[in-house]
């Protein structure tokens, strides 16, 4: 196609979408409560603006998560490495002697989802897993935008693989926190670090150039992220080209490496195409590779407790099992 | 939720959705023509009006199928099965001695594909998969309602048993084949037949009662399908139960067993939510089962010849071959 041949936009007249009547309560009650509205994003270089919205937009969460990790059965310590905190968060049922690690980053747009919001984050993670969890607490602009983040997180696992083999670390993470998880193995694979056994990219925001299909046909029916996070991605890539692998995992070489990973999204997911793009790029490599897409769901999915949830969390557990191993030590 | 609580419809706005920038020049040729516009579906009892229709349909594909089976490196036998009509389609590179069997029902909403278009649609299927495949030129309406074509193919099946171990066998179908192949399969298991090696089924119509998200989330936005495709269920149905699992098999209970399934669409298809919720259904009763999605596909993806559609077709063959193993006889 040549640059004369620009070939038409598509216009889609004005729908009404109904609530699909064969979801379950809670992703139904999801859904009826419409779009989730955001207070605007700041000019790039008000500093103080962005520090004001973010502490706000974490008051909505933290609420929500800090509760839900009181009535989750998971433990939680926190350790420093290197600096950066970590929560380890064993579930009561994980065995003692199990020496696998999920290594879990956050969501929160690259921008936010610190403390006990990861803490609350790393908790589900654990429950879904199984697996005792080191959330990273990583650094976030606007005071430390990338490469901090990643160079917190790549530190944590260099950690973890002075005491495991990389056949017990399962690395993971839920939108902005999928890509640190996908841009983390790039990175380890570069820097000649062994890649773990498994990967978990939860509605991956793998592609900061925002370049995907669903950032157009899902805007106004994903109703949890309702806009563009353009300026989030510019304020973290800090001049830095959103197009690198390491800001974009989506846009690695697979073919040099990749961990078996599996992929979940939902219908009307505004990473839609940012989820099954990863997926194809990976399965193109010959990379190991499942994807798992919820009807109708939006970002993050339904609520953690829906039915919904609880079925693809037996899809992770099930391909984290089948990937990472708890071989028992023999005990003579 | 009670009834009182009815969930409120989400309102999208009309949009502009541009073709993405880095598909094929055959995928953004086709996303860049616009929507498919149809002739408009007859009164239910206008049998003249539907044959009519029918043919005109017919004759828009038929063009371009008879066109692709002389260009592709297919052979064409016709057999009789009971009086129903078979295509016996061998790929020239495929081996003589290979007695598998891809067992194929055309697309056409349940109303068009006879003929030549079967056979067309036979020999894609059979360079996608390389396996010597029977196409099933189907009874269809107004003349034969349900249950002429699932008698036919069903027919066809225990034929195929008679020479075959259920392990030689694939079954599969695109579109309204999808829902043939997967009614099929379920029927087989009903009457205590043994179920096929494996089933491919293409962005297939799994519920004629069109209960899916997706005929609303991208009703405008697939540019092929673009209009519900209710009038054909009926005069298909012919009064039955839309959602009895022989017309609908998204309803079937697979508990009770099913083969191992792939399952293909593209995030603009209409049949999005059939796709990914039969794989939902059929993974939650344990049944092996790998989805893939093609970015920005529309129903039936794009030109089976466009590089995106290649990728899918090496998966589908993959997944066949793992599934329906051809073991060389010892040669002594």
């Amino acid at each position: 196609m040549t640059t004369e041949q620009v070939p038409t936009a598509l216009q889609v007249p004005a729908r009404s979408i109904p609530v699909p009547t064969y979801l379950s309560v809670q992703a139904a009650g999801l859904l009826g409560m419409g779009c989730r509205s955001h207070t605007p994003y700041p000019a790039l270089d008000d500093v103080d603006a962005w520090k004001l919205m973010i502490a706000e937009r974490e008051q909505v969460s933290l609420g929500y998560l800090s509760q839900l990790f009181n009535q989750l059965p998971v433990s939680s310590e926190t350790i420093s490495v290197g600096g950066v905190v970590v929560y380890v968060l064993t579930p009561e049922h994980a065995d003692a002697g199990d020496p696998r690690v999920y290594l879990e980053m956050h969501g929160g747009a690259l921008i936010s989802g610190s403390g006990d919001a990861c803490r609350g984050m790393g908790a589900m993670s654990a429950m879904r897993s199984g697996l005792r969890t080191w959330a990273v607490d990583y650094r976030m602009p606007p005071d430390h935008p990338f490469p901090a983040a990643l160079d917190d997180c790549i530190g944590v696992y260099r950690e973890l693989l002075r005491n495991h083999s990389p056949g017990q670390l399962a690395v993971g993470g839920t939108s902005a926190g999928g890509n640190l998880a996908a841009a983390l193995v790039l990175r380890a694979r570069d820097e000649g670090l062994p890649t773990p056994a498994v990967v978990v990219l939860s509605t991956p925001e793998v592609d900061l150039t925002e370049s995907g299909d669903s950032f157009h046909t899902n805007l106004g029916v994903d109703s949890i992220l309702t806009e563009s996070l353009m300026p989030a991605n510019l304020l973290y890539a800090d001049g830095h080209d959103l197009a690198d692998p390491y800001l974009s995992p989506l846009f690695g070489d697979f073919t040099k490496g990749f961990s078996p990973t599996i992929l979940t999204t939902g219908t009307r997911d505004l990473f839609l195409s940012n989820t099954v793009r990863m997926h194809r790029a990976l399965r193109s490599a010959g990379i190991p590779a499942e994807l798992h897409v919820m009807e109708a769901a939006p970002h993050g999915g339904f609520f953690g407790s829906s039915p919904e949830d609880a079925e693809i969390g037996r899809e992770v557990r099930r391909f984290v099992g089948q990937h990472c191993v708890f071989v028992k030590e023999a005990s003579d």
